[in-house]
């Protein structure tokens, strides 16, 4: 018998809230972001709420992209659960290669969902409007994107006229604003609505430009940190975590350094004959080109895998490559999404699909990027101390709601 | 029967320079220092010795510090032969912990000495005088460090007045100008000296205050820049090189993130049972406290090393431990120079002995430092093609003397 005041999903058990209790995604937040931010003094709020609270780094999901993750924290479980392993995937069944943005494919229900309809008032707030749909799936309550905050409604967001509830214009979908809209508005309807439980989901697009105690990313920590501040006034438990690091991707001449895996396949079995699926793809690639640090392949039927990873092996930068079962088990993916092999290029190194095919044009700085295991090391931070929490134990991002809920209220 | 324009050292075997041959290593050099410089238009000369010449990405030897790199590379041959495997040891048969600043402790010889030998004119120019009497054992020729370049003699240094030579004054220990001071010497000389063969070694001061692409950072590379391009239009052959990368050591407090070692031995064994040796110790430790990625430890005897070991790995941010017999096998270390146990931190952690023993008041930056395997990859970069090179096999920092000597010719 359920107890009154528990949820079970996805076979973890949480307790419901008893207070405001907001769970950050920050993007692409390496946690050297808001070391250098803090050291620098740049996070007041954060050095007092790591001395305060509880600083953990745990680990994301591989691949160390951003649908998987978010799907991994509001669910509390691996992508082999929730079924969203990329933001782009080769569909079998229809022999095409698809986005990951409709619920269609999400393979469980989510934390939000069962807490709205356990009750309690839920707001989503991301910055791209890819997330959206996927985060807000069969969930009663307010849900909109940064992105399209000029475009919500009633019926579809459960919230209307965001704009002047926020007092800020539509951003830019490439700016440090996409994700300082977010904060703002969750200040805003933290007052206004005081939600039970909220869900803030940030854009990289600053982490894609500016590395580790630079300027441009001390100014977005600082701009954070302020918001922050405001949501722990406002009485919150707040669980800040991130979908996944981020690296300098450079070779020495500045350049990115890219392994086209296409093009090693198509000279070693002849063009299109291996399909390589880069999982970072999706409508927003001007700031990396679409390169990451993870791929997967499908091979001609009957193709010696072994052999085949063992060749991939040898190309320089590679980190580790897997067959389909091996990188299923792994890193907890969905074997009947991925490919035959699996590769992770090194922290400096991306993989791409043929030269031919990325549009670098518009990268205005050095490339920094994700996707592979030198950028699984993420931030789960609560502003409270976690009576009779195991530390030695390793933590995933996807701890976060658990950790908000079970221990932190 | 030996060739006379052949010399074998260290069972390689080296072609004598036909033109000025200059090997630079610069201390801390993380590759990523080059490719933000390179990408933000500091370092044109160096753009295009890559585009012309050849850039590698090689491995130094782990433990990733200044001294058994250094001599490394001037032996060609890794610490299981050269046997400096710190800057510091345990010596076991004094009982005493020592700097490993002695040519006592040299067992190799250098090519330096070698050519020089030969009747090759060698000129060595370090930053600091710590490493100047390693280098230059028993070597003929001009051997000075930029630290001590006021107090320079024929019988000593195969030099006299540097300081009016130079036309700079004596820079301070722990300044940029120390290093700056080693290129600026050595252009001088390379002009009026025409020495066949010049070793620079500069500091890595700026690397452990500034990371890649910062202000800092960027001008240092520069200078660095200006120097190479009048070498290069001097003739030089050019091998670039560095000891060891560098990384952030900051927790996200932005205090260094620390595993006391020998407090934990204490705890576990009780009080100086173990004896914990931070090889990176030297007499110049302001800038990093003397933390580092690697340690050592020797245990009593009748120790369970297996059941040690098996304990230190599961301490949060160690990366690897070994015993004596793996250590010695795995990084090429003199095994009787190493404890009973060897241990490596991961990329943002760094080892200490005690808390009480670190005096960390003279950082004045968020730690950055070295000593582990995330800070074993540097540049290995010539400012001429190598025809005839297996581009594919893995490069080691101490090869920088054959590519320069065996191909760049």
């Amino acid at each position: 018998m359920r107890k009154p005041n528990m949820l079970n999903v996805n076979h973890r058990s949480y307790k419901l809230p008893t207070r405001p209790t907001v769970v950050v995604c920050v993007d692409g937040c390496e946690p050297d972001y808001l070391a250098q931010a803090v050291a620098t003094g740049h996070m007041p709020w954060l050095k007092r709420a790591l001395a305060e609270g509880t600083g953990i780094v745990a680990d994301c999901v591989v691949p160390t992209f951003t649908n998987p993750n978010n799907l991994s924290i509001v669910t509390g479980a691996p992508p082999s659960v929730h079924g969203i392993c990329g933001n782009y995937l080769f569909d079998v069944a229809s022999g095409t290669e698809v986005m990951m943005n409709d619920p269609k494919w999400l393979r469980a229900p989510t934390l939000l969902a069962a807490l709205a309809d356990a009750g309690k008032k839920v707001c989503v707030i991301t910055a791209k409007d890819k997330l959206r749909r996927l985060l807000g799936h069969k969930m009663k309550g307010i849900c909109f994107s940064s992105e399209k905050s000029n475009d919500v409604s009633m019926e579809e967001n459960g919230i209307a006229d965001v704009l002047s509830i926020v007092g800020l214009p539509v951003p830019d979908v490439y700016s440090a604003a996409l994700s300082e809209f977010v904060f703002a508005a969750g200040v805003k309807l933290m007052q206004r609505e005081r939600p039970d439980v909220m869900y803030l989901s940030t854009t990289d697009y600053v982490q894609h430009k500016h590395a580790p105690g630079t300027e441009g990313a001390n100014a977005f920590y600082s701009m954070m940190d302020g918001y922050l501040s405001q949501l722990d006034e406002l009485g919150c438990v707040i669980a800040l975590t991130a979908d996944h690091g981020m690296n300098a991707k450079v070779a020495m001449d500045g350049q990115p350094d890219v392994i086209y895996l296409q093009d090693w396949f198509d000279a070693q079995l002849g063009a299109g004959v291996a399909r390589v699926i880069l999982p970072i793809t999706d409508p927003y690639v001007v700031h990396h080109g679409a390169l990451g640090s993870f791929a997967t392949a499908y091979l001609p039927a009957g193709s010696d895998v072994g052999a085949v990873i063992a060749s991939m092996k040898k190309i320089k930068g590679m980190e580790a490559v897997y067959s389909r079962e091996e990188a299923a088990a792994h890193f907890e993916l969905p074997a009947d999404r991925i490919g035959d092999v699996v590769c992770v290029s090194e922290r400096f190194t991306v993989i791409g699909t043929a030269a031919s095919r990325h549009d670098l044009s518009g990268l205005d700085a050095p490339l920094r990027s994700h996707g592979g295991v030198s950028e699984q090391r993420v931030p789960l931070i609560l502003n409270r101390k976690l009576p009779g929490l195991d530390m030695t134990r390793r933590f995933r991002n996807f701890d976060a709601f658990d950790l908000a809920l079970n221990y932190a209220q």
